[in-house]
C-alpha cells in the first residue's frame, strides 16, 4: 500500500525483503531479495536511492544504521525503531513522555519472573521483549503457579511482565509529523482484537472528546521527542474511568489507520509518503461519518466475493499467495 | 493508474507495451516489451491471464482478436475499439445510437475534400480518421482556400471533414458497463481544451440537469448496444440551445475521469477494473461539491512542488521520464 501511494506521486520504489515475491514487489520498480543482515546488500540498495523506509518495525536497526552509514535519508531514524522493538524499552520510553502504562517488570530467567509477579500482579501478561506481533511470543500467567509454563511457552526468552488492564475499550492514535514538524493526527480509532489480532476497527470510538484531545497531545509529544518523521502508531486502553494507558508504539503506517486510506482526504500510506519525501502533510480529514475496517484473516479472505457486491464496501486484497491461519490476506472497509 | 487499482484489489497485471520503460512497468508484476503487430508474442501474453484490457485505445484490432484467438477474456471488446479508432465509422455509430454530431463529410482526396467542404460548409476541422489524439492529426479550414493546405498538413491521409460547431461548452460523461449489464455514469463534467489538449475539467457542470439526464441515457443505449463491459467516456459539445452534440467516444478510462479516483466513492480505474474482472459496479457518487481536475503538461509539471502545499490538492505523478511540451506528465485534483 506504501508502494501503491508513492508510484501515484511519481515515485520509483524499491522494495528490499528476504521474502523472494514480496507483494510489494509486483507494485515497485524494483525488487531486491536478500537478508537483513547482508549489510553488503543494504548498502548498495542505500545507495541506489534518495530515502529509506520500512512498513514492519522488525527490521533490524542494524540494517537501518547500514543504510545510513553510505549516506542514505533514513525516515523515521534508527531511534524510534529502537524503542519499538524492545518492549521494556518502549514502556520506559513512553512513561518519560507522560503516558501512562501498565504495571510492567523486566524478565531475565525465571527468578526474576517470580519476583516480577510479586511486584505486577496476577493475572499479568508475559511477553518476549522483541519481535513480538500480533499475539505472538506472549503467555497470560493468571495465577503465580503458571509462571514456569509461561516462560517455557515464549522460549525462555529476555521477556517483559505486564499487569493486566482492566480496560474499557482499545483505541489507537495514527499520526504524521514532516521533516519541518508539522504534526497531523487522524481520527481516533476504536480497535476489536480477537486471539491478538485486531479484527475491526471503527470510527468514531466511543471515547469522549477530553480523551482524543489527551491522546493527540501526548502522540504529539512523543514524536516531537523522537524528531519523527512519518506516519506513527500509538495503541491505548481506554479505563472505565477515562484515563488512557499506552500499549504500544508502532513506527510505521498501522493496521488500525487503514481506514483512512478509504475514508479520508490523505490516507496514512500517502501521508507517510509525502512525509518521509520532505514535502508537507495532507489533510487528514475524515469524509464519511461512520467507518468500520475488518481485517480478512486467513481462510475469511474467502469472503471477499461477499464484500465485493456491497456499495458501501471497499475491498483490499494484498496478494499474498498462500491463506495461513489468522494471517492478514486483506481488509474491506465499511464507509456509512 | 489502472495497475495500481488492479494491484490494491490483489490482481497481478501484466503490462503489454512496445516501450520498454513504461510507467505502468514499474507497478505490475511484469511487463511484456514488444511491438503490438508481434502476434506471437501477444499470443504468449494472452495466455498468461485471465482477462484482457486496454488504456489506449490506438492499440490495433487484430492485436486484441490475437488475444481472443488464444482464450483470453478480452473487455471491453474489439468491436467498441474498431468502432472508436475511425472517426468516420465512430460519428456513423453515434448518430445511429440516436447521438448528434457535427455535420460530417468522407475524405479520401483533395477533390472529396473540395465536395466535403460544398457539403459541411466552412469553418470546419479536417480529422485524419485512425491515430489522432489531443489535437494531433487535424487542420482547421476557415476557408476553402486552405483545404489544399489542410490536406498536406494532416499528411494526406484518409480523413473526416467535421463542420464547426459554435458551441457554449465541452462536456463529457464517463460511465461504466459491468459484465452482467449494469451501468452506473459519474456525474457530468465540463472540460476546457487548450491547443486541442485537455487543460481543466471540473464539476459539477454548468449544464441543466435535464442536458446530463440526455447524456446519460444516450451513453447507456450506446454501451448496450456495444455489449460493453468497463469505462467508457463519450464528449459533448453543449449547443446554446441545451442540444447535446457528440464529438468523440474513447472506449476506455478517459482524463476528464481522473477526478473520480480522488473524489468518489470508487473512481474510475478501479471501476474498469471491477467491470473487467467480472466483478459488480462501485459507488460513483461524489464525496465533494466542486472538484476541478488540471492536467500538469509538459514543463507545467515542475509546478507540482506548488500543489503538494495546498491542502485541498490531490498530486498525482505519472513517472514519465521526459517533459516534452504538451505531454501528459501528472494531475492534480482540487477539492472543495
Amino acid at each position: 500500500m506504501l508502494s501503491l501511494a508513492a508510484a501515484a506521486r511519481g515515485f520509483d520504489v524499491h522494495v528490499y525483503d528476504p521474502d523472494p515475491d514480496p507483494p510489494a514487489g509486483r507494485v515497485s520498480a524494483r525488487t531486491i531479495t536478500a537478508a537483513y543482515e547482508d549489510l553488503e546488500a543494504v548498502a548498495a540498495f542505500a545507495r541506489e536511492v534518495d530515502v529509506v523506509t520500512w512498513e514492519f518495525e522488525n527490521v533490524p536497526v542494524e540494517t537501518v544504521r547500514a543504510a545510513e552509514a553510505v549516506g542514505a535519508l533514513v525516515r523515521p531514524g534508527p531511534g524510534a525503531l529502537e524503542v519499538a522493538q524492545d518492549r521494556l524499552s518502549e514502556k520506559a520510553f513512553l512513561r518519560s513522555c507522560g503516558f501512562e502504562t501498565a504495571p510492567f517488570a523486566r524478565v531475565d530467567d525465571e527468578e526474576s519472573l517470580v519476583a516480577a509477579l510479586a511486584e505486577v500482579g496476577a493475572p499479568a501478561v508475559l511477553k518476549t521483549r522483541r519481535f513480538g506481533y500480533d499475539g505472538k511470543g506472549q503467555a497470560w500467567i493468571r495465577d503465580p503457579s503458571e509462571a514456569g509454563a509461561a516462560w517455557a511457552a515464549i522460549g525462555a526468552r529476555p521477556a517483559i511482565l505486564e499487569g493486566a488492564m482492566a480496560f474499557e475499550r482499545e483505541v489507537s492514535l495514527v499520526a504524521a509529523r514532516s521533516a519541518d514538524g508539522a504534526f497531523a493526527a487522524y481520527d481516533l480509532t476504536e480497535n476489536r482484537h480477537e486471539g491478538g489480532i485486531l479484527a475491526v476497527s471503527s470510527v468514531p470510538a466511543s471515547a469522549a472528546a477530553e480523551v482524543e484531545t489527551r491522546a493527540v497531545l501526548l502522540v504529539r509529544g512523543l514524536m516531537d521527542r523522537l524528531g519523527y518523521v512519518g506516519v506513527l502508531a500509538v495503541e491505548f486502553f481506554v479505563m472505565p474511568d477515562g484515563r488512557l494507558a499506552a500499549n504500544e508504539i508502532a513506527p510505521r503506517v498501522h493496521n488500525s489507520g487503514h481506514w483512512t486510506a478509504d475514508a479520508c482526504v490523505v490516507g496514512q500510506f500517502e501521508q507517510h509518503i509525502r512525509a518521509v519525501a520532505g514535502w508537507p502533510l495532507g489533510e487528514t480529514r475524515r469524509l464519511f461519518a461512520q467507518v468500520e475496517m475488518r481485517n480478512l484473516l486467513g481462510a475469511d479472505a474467502a469472503d471477499w466475493t461477499r464484500w465485493v457486491r456491497e456499495p458501501a464496501a471497499r475491498l483490499h486484497l494484498y496478494g499474498k499467495r498462500e491463506a495461513r491461519p489468522g494471517r492478514k490476506m486483506g481488509h474491506v472497509t465499511l464507509l456509512r
